[in-house]
């Protein structure tokens, strides 16, 4: 598949040696995924997830300092092994959020006997995604990939 | 079912003489559709519908003085016969729209051999639910309503 750069797009891709069934389940089980999200040094101490179209996604990230970061969405497509899409634009029962502000896709193929992993974000208007960019997107999302490939290829039974 | 009003919500409910399957169809057919969407005076001379969630959405609406007002959105959620929603907040493939201004839900529930149809639009913030009722969201709605009753107490067979 080749992406065609959505307008107001960030994305982060890496060549993982992972089947993807394994990436899928970091991302979609939250006693897994607690061990990878977020930046170095923060740690994850919640995550929900209701894993259906329309179904709640909520993590909370702590920094060292005791700072907290929650963030909360719903999915917007679920195709396993291969694509999750989420947003918070949306409060579950499809309730507009307070902002608006990204939609994430990660997509997952096969490539040479790995997995190609994309991440976008896609932002409703330049402004967001050159705010995102500013927070850290790409050293954020990358370092949580850092954290989520070391899982997969070294701390999860197959 | 009752509702709790969302923040920056619009609606519309009637109690309509006919089964709830009748009108879910009249909302998801486009050949039934184009006979009742818009106010009293326009015509919808185009109707296209994917009728799956992530789904595109669009109608062409067209006034006696030959001023188009196009629409665009996607299906977020499709429970026949009881429940619909749509947002304008994406284009097909989850990319974000220009603006997200709406998400519209429609809900059919069976009351005393009727059915109770309730219709609400639902904003990202007081501006622009205010710019959605000073558009005439009422008198709109509740004319595109009109027509729909109309059709589906009369105009469709069984």
């Amino acid at each position: 598949m080749n992406f065609t750069p959505a307008a107001f797009e960030l994305s982060i891709s890496r060549l993982i040696d992972a089947p993807r069934q394994k990436i899928f389940r970091a991302w979609t089980e939250p006693a897994l995924l607690v061990q990878w999200w977020g930046p170095h040094g923060m740690t994850t101490p919640e995550c929900e997830m209701d894993l259906w179209v329309g179904g709640q996604f909520r993590t909370l990230m702590r920094a060292p300092d005791g700072s907290e970061y929650p963030t909360m969405g719903v999915f917007l497509e679920i195709v396993a092994p291969r694509r999750l899409v989420f947003t918070d634009a949306f409060m579950p029962g499809w309730v507009p959020s307070g902002k608006a502000f990204m939609t994430a896709e990660v997509v997952l193929e096969e490539e040479g006997g790995k997995t190609r992993y994309t991440a976008r974000a896609l932002h409703w208007n330049e402004e967001d995604r050159q705010a995102h960019e500013a927070m850290g997107f790409h050293d954020g999302w990358g370092q949580s990939l850092d954290r989520l490939e070391a899982l997969v290829t070294q701390g999860m039974p197959d």
